[in-house]
């Protein structure tokens, strides 16, 4: 992007730019309000993939029916640490959202709490999240499968989606640790990137059509999946997610929905699995010092940084500036919001 | 082993021989029996690593008085949801036993629980530790860390043990769904093994005394270290791990313990985290059965084997034929029980 080219929004008209959008293709009002905060903070994090860069698969798969944009979830309150939302064919956010409440009040109350949303479309990060709740002094992790792209170590055929785990922590005098990360070996969105550039990718990424590993970005990309990063123990991880995501909250498996009869469909249908601790409840009152440190040994180690770091960054650079837009995602994301 | 060489133990005669050993080194009776049982259990599954083989360490732990075999843990009811244990320099099963029928009570009644162990040594396997909650219905996952070995991702010194992860899950019609995985890209004993072997490690295994990445097993051996397995995102694993088993817990980090005072210490003394669901507050009842549904359509796929299948033939075989035990490995154990 040249300087000329870039427009800084601020974080509130971007979410106004983005509501607007979602509104205009049948998302209720406050289901928008959600999803264009949860969609504008991944842009502004620079966590991209998940920014603006979305909104074209989100208003295709609401437009194709597959997803509803006006659904309520319904919110059960199962056991005294145990919250359950079915979202109704909704995205996986409004469930969250609505649940949350619940799920604070019981891990302040309980020491540890389960949220287990099922019915529902998960089309965003996971860190957003986790994160809140590590700002609050909590403990979070979440796992969410998405749809099969992901062939299981030495199988030929893909059973998991790129079934992401993330994780949140406080850390005193610092942005929490956070981390949010596939279990596949890499993302879809670079696959394509080193097809459009022509490179081959490192071994161990996917496989083709037959099966067989490749280093051919495009021999992945047709009719070939990835692989779960770090050989049998990234596919134990892929296999967890699926059982938390989808086995225990009544979701759907990654290779389970079908949404042959929603052309433009885009948006996974499956479940999502949440936990809350309370580290207070811990043997240590010094929780999140006892984090920074031991995020100082891995800095002094050698680790060139953190995850999060960069995000963490790019949202204080952005809380200034804005949120750096080119002129040509501006027209798109206008175009969305009138057609 | 030849054929002659072999004694098949019965799993008791085992436990005796084991207890023996401790009780005869400082551990208590009750202690004791919950070790040899451990022990015992490792061996009879095949889990060779953590089987008799580690009698020696455990031996020499004990009589350097780094750990204390007779220590009497102390639970510590915290919240509805939340059990902490100080395992009091003792072992960590001794600990683990001490709160395990108040973490059922509260499993049961509140869907979820955490245990917190810290003040505690872990010198096996972690798939003990979760899999009998599987067989009882309950899904859970634990971490421990361990000593320091393990180099951050990028980094030049280690700082995190190598930290396994243990996951166990319900499946119909057959044993639990179990994984026990290192965070470390291998384990020290095959980078042992390598070196007597004179191979060379696949790389991404280590680093040298330099903090170089090295495929000579010597190398690591001789002032260097592992690396986390799969690159960034297991070192987020291995780093998760330290902030769940030791800064929530209160105990040591992996590299925090200083064992110099007691010649031939050679159990971690860390803590331990441990999570336990209930899975019928989930949303789909047949949690057993789709748990077995997703397992079978990775076998379908391709992957060659479930983990914790060769385990539980190993089990199966052992439980009619009795435990192999050379007949060295034998005089060994007699000797420790002995001296």
């Amino acid at each position: 992007m040249t300087e000329t080219d870039v427009t800084h929004l601020p974080f509130a008209d971007l979410v106004d730019l983005l509501k607007t959008i979602f509104i205009r293709h049948g998302v209720s009002d406050h289901n928008a309000t959600i999803l264009a905060e949860n969609c504008a903070g991944c842009e502004r994090d620079g966590s991209t993939s998940h920014g603006v860069f979305r909104m074209a698969g989100y208003v295709s798969s609401l437009k194709s029916g597959w997803v509803d944009g006006k659904a309520v979830p319904q919110v059960e309150d199962v056991a005294p640490a145990f919250v359950r939302v079915d979202a109704k064919g909704g995205f996986a956010q409004p469930a969250f959202c609505a649940a949350k409440p619940l799920v604070l009040d019981k891990v302040k109350q309980n020491g540890v709490a389960v949220l287990a949303i099922r019915g529902s479309h998960h089309f965003s990060a996971l860190w957003p999240d986790v994160e809140p709740f590590a700002e609050q002094g909590y403990v979070a992790l979440s796992v969410v499968n998405s749809m099969s792209c992901v062939v299981p170590h030495g199988g030929k055929t893909p059973v998991f989606g790129t079934n992401p785990l993330a994780f949140a922590s406080p850390r005193a005098g610092a942005a929490p640790f956070v981390f949010d990360q596939a279990s596949s070996a890499i993302a879809h969105g670079d696959v394509q990137i080193a097809a459009l550039a022509g490179h081959d990718l490192k071994p161990g990424m996917g496989v083709d059509s037959d099966g067989q590993p490749t280093t051919d970005p495009k021999a992945i990309l047709n009719g070939g999946a990835l692989l779960p990063f770090g050989g049998h123990k990234g596919n134990s991880i892929a296999l967890m997610v699926e059982i938390l995501s989808a086995a225990l909250t009544g979701g759907n498996f990654s290779g389970e929905f079908d949404w042959s009869g929603h052309k433009g469909a885009q948006t996974p249908f499956t479940g999502q699995f949440i936990l809350v601790i309370d580290p207070q409840c811990g043997g240590n009152n010094a929780f999140a010092e006892r984090v920074a440190g031991i995020c100082n040994l891995v800095l002094e180690a050698g680790q060139e940084r953190l995850p999060g770091e960069r995000r963490h960054k790019n949202r204080a650079k952005a809380e200034k500036e804005g949120i750096p837009l080119s002129q040509e995602t501006l027209e798109k994301l206008k175009a969305l919001s009138e057609g």
